[in-house]
């Protein structure tokens, strides 16, 4: 593959893991080291025991919304690439912008961070759930 | 300065910039090629046209709220590095999880990434405020 598909195709695995709520393969997604995340409505959670934590709680989650990736433009720099992308949440009741960052290491791209922000539109949307069901 | 001196004096020229309402210093912090920022609300923006745009509309904007970082944290690989903090708007009725993610060009570090998202917590506080403002 390309390394645009590359990219691409580990973009894809994060969400397949998050589907299948395979908190494995997630936990091998993810970078060893160097790591930071913010989930949406969440404050910034530094190194892998707090992000692993994170989302064995989310992926263990029955009532956790569906994520549905689109739109995912890559943009590679050596040995790190970024994949930009638009989180469609629970059949698209709203939307996030997302930000998936990835390091090469071993000829695997791994996550070093990941950040999911509310677009302004679909929040507004969804204006009638609870806040913290907007956010989570 | 220390490698991570120098970061933090980065993200913090790009707050000063941001409270000086500077454009040209503002330009000059983000680098020539291969940027994207999320603002919060916003779709995702590709390109150092789009992203100067956005910064000249808010920077231009007499209403636009003052902006406090707190809590900066830099995680430094190679020539790249990423400053995580907390963005207090208007006097902190509420924040934000910022990422600013630079990259070392010829000995000085460059904006390639920005993107804040709202906290949950302090959302919730602004919650009396119309969407739009909230966001914004």
């Amino acid at each position: 593959m390309s390394e645009p598909d590359d990219i691409l195709a580990a973009n894809a695995a994060y969400y397949a893991a998050f589907a299948s709520a395979d908190f494995g393969h997630m936990s091998r997604i993810w970078a060893d080291d160097d790591v930071t995340c913010v989930h949406p409505g969440w404050p910034v959670l530094v190194g892998r025991p707090a992000i692993l934590e994170s989302y064995r709680n989310i992926l263990g989650n029955p009532n956790q919304d569906q994520i549905e990736p689109h739109n995912a433009i890559a943009m590679i720099y050596g040995d790190e690439g970024r994949v930009i992308c638009v989180e469609w949440i629970g059949a698209a009741a709203f939307a996030l912008a997302a930000t998936n960052w990835f390091r090469r290491v071993d000829g695997a791209w791994r996550m070093v961070h990941h950040q999911a922000s509310p677009i302004a539109a679909a929040v507004e949307h969804a204006s009638a759930q609870p806040a913290g069901r907007r956010l989570n």
